[in-house]
């Protein structure tokens, strides 16, 4: 497709040697080599004759003869209103192939894929206004001398919601803005490897791919099965690591909120073993009939470090998260993202600060609660019709739940029948560490994101989903 | 200073136990406790009775009664249309200390930091604009579903600008967006790791950290000498390096640019030792009276990965780059940045297309380059006056240039005293590699970025070098 430059588009390097023979006739020959190279695409729009003869100090005449000419040859059209454009030339060679996608094997119907929030309701306008007026207050000093810690503004804003919100205890100086979790994560990780912390337990099953990140940043990783109340602290204690990643508010992907007990196991585990506990605060904002939970950094400030991001609440294509950390890391934390890209995009971050100072962050929650709470009640009563009582697990927060499967049903079968009909979902062993022990029991379930899936879609997914297992688990 | 939350502000935590004693009581512990934790700051605004009331399921009369005693209490204040606000308390611990700054001698009267772009100019009603458009026109999955490798949409037009701009010849395929050239760099270092590189060869004297940068990707830094011609291809033949990164179209900081043979020579070297060169396309679009030069890119597309980032066309605030690289390394950089940070906001790359695309782009860069081309002026002549001719090489192109010094003058020296003057300089020794041998010799200078000084400015700053000089040069 051809790239649609207004006007006459950006200058076109064109060098001209002043000793070596016409102008034009240079001219000629580089435009005509730039298009056989397919430099300039097929329909891209040649800058005027006026512009390019200013651009290269020759007379208009000169250029409107290599025009001509090239258009006289084919290499360019013409048309009234629309300048001179590059003419589609036959293939000269082996054109670039377009990378193949595996295509789905049929139109998705009702897509369960995990993690992704509302994409329909993210606040848009409300973003835009938060750019604009980002672009309107914030100083011209700030936009250069970045601090890598992120603009005060916003983390002024982050740790006050926490302290309220969360019942967190950090201040402005304890926080670091980075584009999301897994930055946050990394620039984490890679700083208690720094403090001689070597070994980082994982929840299993748990989110995808934190082992690798875990290893990218000098850790070895070891994981910790979790249980119906959460992380297994017994466990943890056996690994010998001095570091633990976990999802208390609402685990990812079994949706069981951490036991009050076991909070306290975490807090003493940690204080034994001089530790420190990477809160992933997930789905902390969505809750519907639970008691609100606080965070851990609020309960142990000196030695947990969470980890946010507006990913779920408002959207992944706004890339903004923060590491709120003990004062002992923030330094180290700081260097990472110093070192690796500077820090997160200053007009996006002092964006979100107004957003939420404004109130109309918390105006969104509050608006798409009700919906998540709305598919919510439809996933539950379309499940007990489908699958009888009782199936559907780890409800009461955030956006996915867990759908246990008949004794003996094949995940992965089931996945791959209900992708034949329409129907995107994983099942729980996509969740586990790879490198862990298969000696535990692993009851099959399927794990149903419900952020992004209309009630209609929710309805007709999973009697698709039901029939799915039906077929895996006829005689 | 008291955060605003617009209205009552976002939910505050209070968790309520039915069978634990009056609720009124519960509330008033917990609120009373938030604020002597200050995890409820001095000025910040409580929510309505109401909302509160609303939010905790109990009657206003309670909330209403909570409030009051806490007034009574003198842990809130009350103003009317201003609602209920936290009191300042006494201090009652160790209050954190602010981090303290290094102040400077005397307020700055002129910057020549290096690198930073006139920020007064930067096109913040264009970018706010651009913004609006994006979120107006991105599809709703563009949202959430991102590629790793950056929208399709930004890769299409960086390349087609790259062909026609800087003779380039990369396709949308050979593109990824990141935030900015050190995450580029990063990215593209860390996938020559894997490829087996493991030592890259870098200017000496060069941009300042990158050898930090090499050693984080696993590839070990080693220098080579930069003369009037740019980067030393003998001297690289003899390191035994199979990567080298340069600024071919105007050394930073030296201000040379890359010889014509010179250019032959390096690609001849590449294609020898079966090698990598990664361009920083750095001040290409800054031109005064030199012919352009295309990219390297563009001569030698299989060996050459390009680097460019809008923090100098732009501002540093926006934080959007790429890497265009030859085929075999593209997945390599994608998988770097799915697993680093997934990639660069989606909202902000498809506002920087349209940018371009629209011409606001090159409508800006003309604007600035006017500004530059001045400021250029304005230094040579206050140069010539202040120093005598000759004393300023690299100003064909860029927004910085060299000031050699009189032989034996101490550059760290003359840096202190303009520093008390109010001028904020660097010597070349800054930008040298810290563990090349000093056998060379190194005659002093001064690096003077005038991207971000006004000609009055410039006018000031270079009196005040020249006196700077004179009393480290007296005898």
């Amino acid at each position: 497709m051809a790239v649609e430059w207004a006007r006459g588009g950006p200058d076109l390097l064109v060098t001209l040697d002043r000793g070596a023979g016409p102008l034009g006739v240079q001219i000629q020959t580089q435009l005509r080599a730039a298009i056989r190279a397919r430099r300039l695409g097929a329909g891209e729009r040649l800058p005027s004759t006026r512009r390019l003869a200013e651009l290269l100090g020759v007379s208009r005449g000169t250029v409107v003869d290599v025009y001509e000419q090239l258009l006289a040859e084919g290499y360019v059209e013409s048309a009234v209103g629309s300048g001179t454009r590059v003419a589609s030339l036959p293939a000269d060679g082996p054109a670039r192939q377009a990378p193949a996608f595996a295509a789905p094997f049929h139109p998705i119907e009702a897509d369960f894929e995990y993690g992704i929030p509302d994409l329909g309701s993210v606040p848009l306008a409300d973003w835009s206004w938060a750019v604009s007026e980002a672009t309107r207050t914030l100083p011209t000093a700030g936009l250069g001398d970045e601090d890598p810690a992120g603009v005060r503004h916003l983390r002024e804003i982050v740790t006050a919601y926490h302290r309220r919100v969360r019942s967190g205890c950090a201040v402005a100086e304890d926080a670091v803005v980075v584009s999301g979790f897994r930055q946050g994560l990394a620039f984490a990780l890679a700083t208690l490897a720094q403090h001689g912390i070597q070994r980082v337990a994982l929840e299993d099953p748990g989110p995808r791919e934190h082992d690798l990140i875990a290893r990218r940043a000098g850790l070895d990783p070891v994981p910790v099965r979790v249980d119906d109340h959460g992380l297994d602290v017994a466990r943890l204690r056996e690994t010998g690591a001095r570091a633990v990643l976990l999802t208390p508010a609402h685990q990812c992907p079994t949706g069981v909120a951490l036991g009050p007990s076991r909070r306290r196991d975490l807090v003493a585990w940690a204080d034994e073993v001089d530790g420190v506990i990477l809160e992933d605060d997930y789905d902390a904002e969505f809750r519907y009939d639970r008691q609100p939970v606080g965070s851990l950094q609020g309960l142990d400030p000196a030695r947990v470090i969470a980890l946010g991001s507006v990913s779920k609440t408002l959207a992944p294509a706004i890339r903004l998260g923060w590491v709120l950390a003990p004062p002992r890391f923030v330094a180290g934390i700081v260097q990472e993202q110093r070192l690796s890209s500077r820090g997160a995009p200053v007009l996006d971050q002092e964006a979100l600060a107004l957003l939420m100072e404004s109130g109309r962050f918390d105006r969104h929650l509050r608006r798409v609660r009700e919906i998540y709470r709305a598919r919510r009640d439809v996933l539950a009563a379309e499940a007990d019709l489908a699958f009888g009582p009782g199936k559907l697990h780890g409800l009461a927060a955030g956006c996915h739940a867990l759908l246990r499967l008949p004794d003996g049903t094949s995940e992965r079968a089931v996945v791959a029948a209900a992708a034949t009909m329409g129907v995107r979902v994983n099942g729980l062993d996509h969740y586990r560490f790879a490198s862990a022990p298969a000696t535990e029991p692993r009851p099959p379930a399927l794990v149903l994101g419900f952020g992004n899936v209309s009630e209609r879609q929710i309805r007709k997914g999973i009697r698709t989903l039901a029939k799915a297992v039906r077929h895996q688990t006829a005689p």
